[in-house]
């Protein structure tokens, strides 16, 4: 029986609804699971990425992705853009073999657990074989997945589409350049107070702050919430349910504010993607880097800025009777804005926290090409945060061990970090040309505007077009780091009264 | 390439854990899910179910099991019920065709959303095509099934192995002639006065001792946790995550209490499974009437006893600081226990409780064997509750249209509940015949003795004995309503100090 082409849909749907299954279990695993269950839940999961890998891969969708590839007019471009990722997609799964994908797993499972216990007995010894497995494995991937000669290619491709190291090393370098004199002049200048941002902040008013300022700001919680977990994170089980979760510190506001800030950014991205999309591949944001520039866009360019602290102390005051009366805007504006270098990534402010990426780019890209070997990775990097940032790890846990993901197998996926800063000044600039009253609809709590322009220029489209199609169309030009630069500039040098 | 019989195992698990994937989906939809995200998740859960079945009934699974049947040692106990269990389910899935599983979800899907209107509309006559075609559709799928000539049969055994229509009338006849008169000489004697738990109980209060009481019976929160819900329900994700929830009324303390120990009752008997079972279609409760049993023995047997009221009274003392002072045990004792025939069933007291249940069979019975016509429903339903109950309901809403079981197109479900009843008053007359001390365990709080016999003489073997086989073991005989009928002649007779 010859099946007609809406099968292809129907498959489609089929893997997005088991990816989106495998969502929900890991939202879960990560909110509500009891203690016991974490052992059952990894089998599920495994079992649930097998099935999704083997639809994914299966002989009937090859043959219903042939089929709509030949049967479809070029000229239907909505038809064109899905089979286009379709093919992408189908051809990364099934580059790699069931024996790999299942070496990597089982790789991965074990690292993670391995990691976490040498990062609580700061025990990096016992956490390398794992890794230098990791990377065995990876290079393996990346020649399963092909390159041009450029093994680190592969995986840049795997998280940002159609990125090559030479372009990574081609942005990162100059700013690097610009970067460490930036805060070296910084760290001369006279240094801002952040004592109205440590205290003592009750936590459910933290809480029903975040949730407050999260709809506030365009969050539609008719299609999401927001919860507690250890690490902050933004989740879509559809375009209809796009979740947040984020940490409280009863000591520092900075994280739940600003981490559920962060995390809103991720989630109206996947909000905004146009409905009609929704059970296809295509629901969902077309790299990290461009989701990053979202999230990152609504924490520091939004949320850190004059016009929006203005607009929130009010606010403040009212949840918080008492803490910050006759705080002015102008105070708790250079509180949230501190740089400082730091040994740890995801505290860092604005200003530093692409050296730790640049840092980790470089010695990842080492790693996998060969020139650097697992036992002199801790020196390396002490000595990179001594150069780069001007601090030195005391131990490896706050060194080379802080971040879970070269545990998780994930190798060309930080620079995606830094990418996502650099466009998100190019998007706020683009913006701000679009929108004159930008800065007053800000101070006036009114976000609508810059959403809606956000919707209309990036978040419909969700993977119907690639970030560098979006970011040409927005900007003009493909990505340069000179507006954030110019960005950063302008805003510390003002606020430590230097020029940069 | 001939796969290995270990290939069985494996394909168990993936069933096995697509299954449970979806009760997660489900749970969550019952307790977190945002309010615009209930379609898509029903897409999902759709496609989840689809996958598990394909795999359920898949030609690569049915040869791993006939290898393994054929190979397998007969003398292999353990082995042979595994087979026996998964032949049971492979036969009950291949039964029925795709285009049927289709059209049966289909209609109930429909179905279910035309009852909530129908139920809120108070319009039996928009929710009657749906419930025609669920009936057709039930008797196709129990002629599917397979069934001697009587198509109830088949509906039944898909709830109660081996249950047939006879056994049922067999059961509840002479029950309902027992209880009818039993019913009217408890209305005729003074009323007992439940004002003690009528009243304005803190719900943070009652959820306070929800918690501390499931923790007390038995219930490993390590293993579980307790969520609110619309409608109370028991499910599990593995041995290692067996959740569940419950509703709290502010004015009626009895919906939160013991509703929260009935879902624990269930919950007790999953968390009781034998670990080496997780991963296998055997680590499931036996039958929805010995599953019923677990969670009205913690309910009733225990939970409504005087010795458990009087270990109860301190606690609850505690958390209500105040309102239970001075409340001796047998007044709230004599409060939990009021027999008072209603018209709704999830609020029926023990004794009314499974008259509720014999109308409901009696009315499918009939529908099924098309002695009964939709448009004469609503009046049968009205008459058989003035005949049994002596009230008849004043709305659809509050009489045929209460439940949600039909809508969904479970036909055959409600017998397990007066099942279920039965049995646990013959399990907890065998656990006393085995634990002398039994009474004065309850008394002080120590229910450890009782869970240690129910785990070893039911729990344990989740599906790897039948019902039948437990409840023989356990008491010597079959199914009978004699142990349970004793129990309440005794315990209302001297409630209602009335001979009974």
């Amino acid at each position: 029986m010859m099946e007609s082409e809406d099968d292809l849909d129907s498959l489609l749907r089929t893997i997005v609804d088991l990816n989106h299954a495998c969502a929900i279990l890991e939202w879960d695993q990560e909110t509500y699971i009891p203690d016991g269950a974490h052992e059952s839940r990894a089998s599920q999961l495994a079992s649930l990425r097998a099935v999704a890998h083997a639809y994914a891969t299966s002989e009937r969708f090859a043959n219903a992705l042939n089929r709509a590839e030949e049967s479809t007019d070029p000229s239907d471009d909505r038809r064109t853009r899905l089979l286009r990722v379709a093919r992408r997609d189908y051809t990364k799964a099934t580059a790699l073999s069931t024996d790999l994908v299942s070496r990597l797993a089982l790789a991965e499972a074990r690292s993670k657990d391995a990691w976490r216990r040498a990062r609580e007995n700061d025990d990096f010894d016992s956490f390398a074989p794992h890794l230098n497995l990791l990377i065995e494995l990876n290079r393996e991937k990346a020649d399963a997945l092909g390159h041009d000669g450029e093994r680190y290619d592969a995986l840049l491709d795997q998280f940002e589409e159609g990125l090559v190291t030479s372009t990574v090393d081609g942005v990162f370098g100059p700013l690097r350049d610009e970067l460490v004199p930036m805060i070296q002049a910084i760290d001369d200048a006279s240094q801002l107070d952040d004592s109205v941002i440590r205290g003592d902040f009750d936590e459910a008013k933290q809480w029903a702050l975040s949730k407050e300022i999260a709809a506030a700001v365009g969050y539609d919680f008719q299609r999401g919430r927001l919860d507690k977990s250890a690490h902050p994170f933004s989740t879509a089980f559809s375009i209809f349910d796009v979740r947040i979760t984020t940490r409280v510190d009863r000591h520092f506001f900075s994280p739940a504010f600003y981490g559920t800030l962060h995390e809103v950014g991720h989630a109206l991205y996947e909000q905004g993607i146009d409905p009609s999309l929704d059970g296809t591949p295509l629901a969902d944001g077309t790299s990290l880097g461009m989701h990053e520039s979202q999230s990152r866009l609504w924490e520091n360019l939004v949320g850190r800025s004059l016009p929006f602290v203005t607009w929130l102390m009010p606010t403040l005051q009212r949840h918080f009777a008492g803490t910050f009366d006759g705080v002015d805007p102008e105070r708790f504006y250079r509180a949230a804005n501190r740089v400082e270098p730091s040994l740890i990534r995801v505290e860092a402010d604005e200003v530093t926290y692409n050296l730790h990426i640049m840092i980790r780019f470089e010695l990842e890209k080492a790693l996998i090409a060969g020139d650097l070997s697992i036992e002199d990775l801790p020196e390396a990097w002490n000595e990179m945060y001594e150069r780069y940032l001007g601090i030195r790890p005391e131990s490896n846990a706050d060194g080379v061990l802080q971040d879970i993901h070269w545990a998780m197998g994930a190798f060309g996926y930080f620079p995606t970090y830094t990418l996502g800063n650099i466009m998100s000044a190019q998007i706020f600039d683009a913006a701000k040309a679009d929108l004159p009253e930008l800065e007053t609809n800000i101070r006036s709590g009114n976000f609508e505007p810059l959403l809606t322009w956000l919707r209309s220029t990036i978040h419909r489209y969700g993977r119907s077009r690639t970030a560098t199609e979006i970011l040409e169309e927005v900007t003009g030009v493909g990505i340069r780091s000179s507006n954030w630069l110019d960005y950063i500039r302008r805003k510390y040098g003002e606020l430590y009264s230097t020029s940069l």
